[in-house]
């Protein structure tokens, strides 16, 4: 069953071209090295800058726990904590 | 430039089935009429199943405009309020 996670980040004023740098190496190492994940979206709120979602949806649970302990994502999310304010919230789904 | 949306729903307690039957007649309509639509899907909170969220993505503003201006959004969009609690909370994003 598809599942799905909502992921709300926000980041420091100022610092949106080196937070969407490393979230762009991000989604291109998802898209290249995860065939169970069918979105990875980074968006930037139209009414906040500093606030970001990333839309996530997985074939099934076991594709979703693999993003989590995939060498991309343990390299490459440590990087945007620099220009990460707080820790992201992370909301868990079943698609309908 | 992609445009995206995540609406957050959040419906009265028991009218799972009834609210999701309705999604996914929604989720129906959108792909097959709205070549623009990149991703639409409705999913429920793991966490608390009187939420659900809809992630959207559209390939341009346009699309999603005309999504909302839609004979199937605006058919269909009512037959979900029996079943909600509240309007729904929606956040407008652009994409990475």
């Amino acid at each position: 069953m598809t599942v799905g996670i909502v992921a709300t980040i926000k980041i420091q004023a100022g610092k949106n071209a080196e937070f969407e740098a490393v979230a762009k190496e991000m989604m291109a190492a998802v898209r290249a090295n995860e065939p169970g994940n069918k979105v990875y979206q980074f968006c930037k709120s139209k009414s906040d800058p500093t606030t970001y979602v990333v839309m996530e949806l997985y074939a099934d649970q076991a594709a979703m726990e693999s993003h989590g302990k995939s060498d991309h994502f343990r390299s490459i999310g440590p990087k945007m904590g620099p220009f990460m304010a707080g820790r992201p919230d992370v909301a868990y789904y079943d698609a309908v």
